[in-house]
């Protein structure tokens, strides 16, 4: 590390939260809701997560007072009206979302409207429970913002149910979790907290994910993953996203692109194009990949994992670019190398394509 | 890392907490107590504090409610009675604990007894502003406890208000902000978030403790050393206290030690007392320290900075190890080595002479 590490401003604020991280922890949910002085659970999720779901109606009982499972990505306002419905109508007194950033961020949109104490339980590495970001979606485009009042109090980890999480699934997700150490590294307002959180995520996941896609119920590798999701989510909510987010909430909001597999696709061509602006963070996430380099360590993660190599894959159109790169560079965004419109074509255009000499050429 | 970081299941609890850190911020606090919904503030400090009290005085003007500036060490019971009462006539809705450990265990004992909210202004690298820890001493020794009460819930640094700390003081107190770290580092509750924030720590101290001794008025260093502190402070408030900081607090609560000499004296023997069965922590210390070997890095280090070496210079007596040995011994700790009593007398005896051969026989 550079001798001035460490040595710059920060300012960061921690609401109070309690994490459990366990293999079987699904089971002490009521107990922990119950520390919480919560007795009436409003369940949110998405559909087919019938055998979490079944477990967790024998374990909270009378104490289920209501489950919505029509949680879909990017949180559409309609389907915000809806579950707050339905969750006025159940008479709960918190609300449980349960599965990755879909099911989360409909928890915190209905949190954000009434004020309601969320718990998560995770079973993705979306790290969308250990952050106050919220996003919703209407015929706009999506809207994000932070507020407090939507992180989850409760986060309860249990490793178990994401062993069936298939393994593309587990490396798309996972490369999500890569992106937000990737920016809490290279962050502005990068505090040593967020550095030293996310530094250990890129660590855990590199270490993890390439032994998931091979042995999908490898318990370890899937408690190691999902501590290194935790990690980022927590790295990243004391710290600004940059380019990487701004263009995945673009291409996801306004173009329909799944947001874990277009983090995934997406990813070495941002770090490449911030690479000569972030020195430190370089060094950083070359040491925790294992790698002499760190834009090649995450190609080459990428290409172990055997995730998207183009957005192109995803349904982005060559038509598209030009409409994406001026919403990505509308309004200011906070990154350590700033991004023409032109720029962020050129980035696009390769992103697209697939194209690997951008990676070394940028 | 072996392969298994991070797979073991964790539990942590954090509580509200807002960190401001930047050169001059001091002059920030007004603002930031206002924040709090505070506008009488409480002072607790040290004597001899004077330069800070003074620019503070100004800053707060009426909203100084009152000073005590009576904090000793090991926060005796007969001294918070006293800060206790004077708390009460000054009619004041926050405490501002401005100091090193002592200063800042005093401002918890009143957050203990009055629920009021707690302000720490840290000026030592003791980390204490970051902990749920107590401490309090009467006539049957040193009491230490654990309860969230007593959490600053604003802790602001500003790098400047150390630069006047003397070199040998600011080694040993930066080599107490280390042991922090190597303990989290191996603590049996440890936690990704606790280890990935230990190592950092390590990691700063290490870089910037030895420039700091030659160049004490170097703000980079400063800034970097506090960072390391502060990122000391958050990792043990998750982690279990081992061998280690029970030895210190027996030695300093039982027999008079200094409190960060003690530290800075003691951890090289702890350290190689539990290297064996700590390997993966052994591995972060060493990378964090640069050091082929944590033991002998840890040394090296505490050489470099002119720390005692051994516990003799700071007073204690051979006729005092058998007593200091039992007390430690009497009741179960965490740590990941046990250690009978005459394992303790083995360590403590070297460690009153200074006898490095045991770092490298135990």
């Amino acid at each position: 590390m550079s001798a001035n590490a460490g040595a710059a401003p920060f300012t960061y604020d921690l609401r109070q939260t309690r994490v459990v991280f366990a293999s079987g922890a699904l089971r002490q949910l009521p107990a922990e809701l119950e520390s919480l002085g919560a007795d009436r659970a409003f369940i949110i999720t998405t559909r087919g997560r019938s055998v979490t779901l079944s477990s967790l109606r024998d374990q909270l009982g009378d104490g289920l007072a209501g489950v919505f499972d029509e949680a879909v990505e990017h949180v559409p306002t309609s389907v915000v009206s809806k579950a707050s419905a339905a969750y006025e109508r159940a008479k709960a007194n918190v609300v449980v979302a349960i599965g990755g950033g879909s099911a989360i961020g409909l928890g915190k949109a209905l949190a954000r409207g009434s004020g309601v104490t969320l718990a998560a339980v995770p079973t993705t590495y979306s790290g969308s429970e250990m952050t106050s970001i919220w996003g919703e979606t209407d015929a706009n485009g999506k809207r994000t913002g932070r507020d407090q009042r939507v992180a989850p109090r409760l986060v309860l980890y249990d490793p178990d149910v994401t062993l069936g999480l298939p393994p593309d699934v587990s490396a798309a997700s996972g490369m999500n979790a890569m992106a937000h150490a990737v920016e809490a590294l290279y962050a502005l307002n990068a505090s040593p907290v967020a550095v030293a959180l996310a530094e250990e995520s890129a660590r855990l996941l590199a270490e993890s994910l390439p032994r998931i896609v091979v042995q999908p119920d490898n318990t370890d590798a899937r408690a190691q993953a999902f501590a290194g999701a935790h990690l980022g989510g927590r790295a990243l909510d004391i710290a600004a996203m940059g380019l990487h987010h701004r263009l995945c909430h673009v291409l996801g909001g306004s173009f329909g692109l799944p947001h874990a597999r277009t983090h995934a696709a997406l990813l070495p061509y941002v770090v490449a194009f911030n690479a000569p602006s972030a020195p430190a963070a370089m060094m950083r996430l070359a040491r925790a990949l294992g790698a002499t380099d760190a834009v090649l360590g995450i190609a080459s993660l990428g290409r172990s994992l055997g995730t998207d190599v183009s957005l192109g894959e995803l349904g982005l159109r060559d038509t598209d670019i030009a409409r994406a790169a001026d919403e990505a560079t509308a309004t200011e965004y906070p990154n350590p190398r700033s991004a023409s419109s032109a720029e962020v074509r050129a980035l696009l255009t390769a992103a697209l394509q697939g194209d690997r000499s951008y990676l070394v050429n940028v």
